[in-house]
């Protein structure tokens, strides 16, 4: 997507910088733009697990990038997806294009592979979200009112994004759209990220606190809600960004369409139940505690939110409910959130 | 309530000092205790409009003392009235209080026992309440977990609260409780002013962010919401801080009892439906943007949490529908959030 009006990927791979990957220094965002150069496995690892990168898509690329630069490099492939693989155990993407790269014939070319086919089920995301928003704009005028949660956008995967490809879609289309930006405490994804990433593509849009989405739907000013996910059960529940439950309850008391977009590779076929069985991480207090930002002359500053003596808990995400979800975007299309709904869109491979 | 060990009110005048109001400047909480001398009805508006004081009950008692001010002052009642009345559109104590003020013979004793009522009601509300808390202890091992949102504590009323009036009779009793505190944003009057008040008084307490509710009622942390409000329809309806609604409707969905805390001089007998008639105050966008607070060596910083360019709204308060409520606790009791039950607790005056 475009930032100061040039097209951008997350990270990237030139010919004319040969061994070296870019990737977007999210660290900064949305404060300053900085691109990074990395050009060992070892920098990749520390750019992974530092978070100068985040999100499932994006990091499943840049690891993948990391591969190659291993063997250009010369190095240890078993240790390279080993020092890869640990920096963030949980993201299933991560090990995923990792394994991916272990079997790859030419490294350059599999790695811009994954990298590719991430942008391009995005774009998929977006071209079977956008039915759904351009059906709500023929219906009414003004502006369609999207609300989001956190950031599913274009700087959590290669491009596009899950939750924001289809308002992408609908802006560049010419469908006039509105993003009602949930800030999404504790880390305030939504307020820096997708707030920045939305403004650079010049979508219109206004953050607003996590507490407001269930009041402006009962106003009639949510037309629409999309999200991302981090897994998704085979039964359509939907683990994503603490606060997204809430989301849901009032999108269904008001008759608000409630959707998941993602990639299939965030199906979690193994699991039903995800208020039983998807597990929580706990995140550090200092999150709910502290937040940095700058003041008005630009200086970075680190202050309290909370009372001092007083405890704080942080769970990082929740579990919406299938029945709470009107339907999931999927890079093969727009399906009901349930087994039977989602195997008819993926039905299981033969074995080999 | 207590303070470093002393008890104070959060509106008081003493015979010492003619012509002087006493507040504690909330704005300041939790990082210093300040007290503000006011000494004409113009600096009681700015204090209520520019939330030195803020809370339903305190809002009332200090316009009660604003009113008496203007008299000392020989000020025009109606416009004194018409001022203080303005600072504040959604809370309907003001008003009350203001006409209250207007028809007393002796404004100093009126206004003290506007004080004085709403500090004997918030410790009936208490006793009521506790009863609540006290049959959940009974039930179950270890600290009965109640959720509140925003502060509806002492320090938005005289003395005691409305939401936290149970929970302090119930620590005062010996009965163990633990309170999720909701940090509240943008303003934060969870983190700052309900963590700092039970923390004084010694009730346990963890700070969570506003979108982990839902969560922790899901995975069974949560026994009780208790909340307060800022208007109540005699239907039932509550008009409260901006993100009840969505506990409410979080509450419902996993079977926790959602009682809401009021003095009755917050039900509005003139409306039924809520979400239809009560206005809603669209507060200022920077309250979402900017965020201040001391850092590690107490410096206060005011710092910026969204992204350049972009827009907020910021509505503040949002109405629970009564279907939402188990129950309302009053001075004079618990009842049902429907007009039927709140006209046996509260039949109306005879005409005069």
């Amino acid at each position: 997507m475009r930032v100061n009006g040039q097209p951008y990927r997350t990270v990237w791979q030139t010919a004319d910088e040969p061994g070296v990957v870019r990737v977007i220094d999210q660290r900064r965002l949305p404060w300053s733009f900085e691109i990074e150069a990395l050009r060992t496995v070892e920098e990749v690892a520390e750019a992974i697990r530092d978070m100068h990168v985040r999100g499932a898509g994006c990091i499943g690329a840049t690891a993948a990038f990391g591969m190659w630069l291993a063997r250009l490099g010369g190095r240890d492939l078993f240790g390279a997806a080993r020092l890869l693989k640990s920096t963030r155990p949980t993201a299933v993407n991560l090990a995923w294009a990792v394994d991916r790269m272990m079997v790859a014939e030419c490294a350059q070319e599999e790695a811009q592979a994954i990298a590719n086919e991430d942008a391009r089920f995005c774009r998929r995301i977006g071209e079977h979200g956008f039915a759904l928003i351009e059906e709500i704009a023929k219906r009414r005028a003004g502006p369609v009112n999207v609300l989001t949660h956190c950031n599913a956008g274009w700087l959590a995967f290669v491009d596009h994004g899950s939750a924001t490809s289809p308002i992408y879609a609908a802006h560049d289309a010419g469908v006039p759209v509105h993003v009602w930006v949930d800030e999404t405490r504790p880390r305030n994804q939504g307020a820096r990220l997708t707030a920045w990433e939305l403004g650079q593509h010049g979508v219109p849009h206004t953050v607003i606190a996590d507490n407001a989405g269930g009041h402006l739907m009962q106003q009639g000013k949510v037309d629409l809600v999309i999200v991302g996910a981090d897994r998704v059960t085979r039964g359509g529940d939907v683990a994503n960004k603490i606060g997204t439950y809430l989301k849901a309850l009032a999108a269904k008391d008001n008759g608000v369409p409630f959707y998941v977009a993602l990639p299939s590779s965030t199906i979690d076929w193994s699991l039903v139940d995800g208020v039983r069985d998807i597990p929580i991480e706990n995140r550090s207090d200092d999150e709910v505690i502290w937040m940095d930002g700058p003041d008005r002359e630009g200086r970075l500053h680190e202050v309290r939110l909370v009372a001092e003596g007083s405890l704080a808990g942080n769970p990082a995400f929740d579990v919406t409910p299938a029945r709470l979800i009107t339907g999931l975007i999927t890079e093969r299309g727009v399906c009901g959130a349930g087994e039977a709904e989602l195997r008819r869109l993926f039905p299981p491979e033969p074995a080999q």
